[in-house]
């Protein structure tokens, strides 16, 4: 039982967020610009990278809910993305991603064990300042949605099927767009002005 | 020197935030939320629990930053701010803070770490699940920004007195005003609607 009361129906951060609109808005608005905004590295890379860091936080929502968001960006390719989870360095993705990978690794054990050296890879690799930024930032941001969902002892829906759903729905139509679906409080919050 | 090329003269958050406004904000608009919204916590008690949480996470400039804003919103009370750093159990601070300390020092440690009784142990000290809520995502969400600031290899100032001036302006103005001062673009992304 998670440790706040959160309406029935909603797992994971769901709950959260309709427990707490003033805070999903800006949570949802970063999700849209790192995971879906204009980017060199595709959605489902970056998605890959969500999972990865969720899978090593032993975050089983998240790891399992952005699975379903990466396989929805990548043709339904469940199969790679488990592959990613467990052995990303023998799965088919770039060796770019693969670098990018292992510094998103490195931030999920903390900030310093970023090093020279992984950067230096990934730039080998091809990866630009704002891929760079953008993994660590992805990975970081991981971190939060990780501890907020498992802090806060939210229950998981264990059917494969309501993650691939959902996945598909948040791939098509962006995280705001999907989280306001079931919390129409955030129209109002996000048409508002910060000024 | 940072992994990437940021903003000369901006240290820390700062220089992330204007290598990158589209996440600034986001960022921004959460911690005005956390830190500074309505809130039975005071923006005080919540920067102490920033501060806690980045002291515990390592992370030099995030925990000297909040610590400066936690000692503006406490009439300047350095000592305080110290004391609950190193030694919150024995500080003077509410047995309820003290109780979501525990929590959010937890949070650090991994979201599986919050127990049934951290949360039992707040509530017998009257903690509100919005308040419980709110220091679950607080720490999360510093574990995030820790690990932004140091896994992209920001630099600090050494300067106490940099870190006052800033405290101050960001206790008076708020986060995404404060951050709108070196970063125009901010006040543009802040308007957009986004519907």
């Amino acid at each position: 039982m998670s440790h706040i009361p959160t309406p029935e129906g909603l797992p994971g951060i769901r709950g959260l967020f309709a427990f707490r609109p003033e805070t999903a808005l800006p949570l949802n608005e970063l999700v849209d610009v790192l995971l879906q905004g204009p980017n060199s590295l595709t959605p489902g890379e970056r998605e890959l990278i969500a999972t990865y860091v969720s899978a090593q936080n032993d975050c089983y929502y998240c790891q399992t809910i952005h699975g379903a968001v990466a396989a929805a960006h990548l043709d339904g390719n469940e199969e790679l993305v488990q592959k990613v989870r467990l052995d990303f360095a023998n799965a088919d993705i770039s060796q770019k991603l693969k670098a990018l990978m292992v510094i998103a690794g490195n931030v999920q054990k903390g900030g310093k064990q970023v090093t020279d050296q992984d950067v230096a890879a990934a730039r080998r690799e091809g990866a630009s300042d704002i891929e760079i930024h953008d993994t660590v930032l992805i990975a970081a941001a991981f971190c939060m949605f990780n501890r907020y969902v498992d802090g806060l002892a939210t229950w998981a829906p264990d059917d494969a099927e309501w993650y691939r759903d959902r996945g598909r729905k948040v791939a098509e139509q962006g995280y705001v767009n999907a989280t306001r679906q079931y919390i129409p409080t955030l129209v109002g919050a996000g048409e508002k002005k910060i000024s």
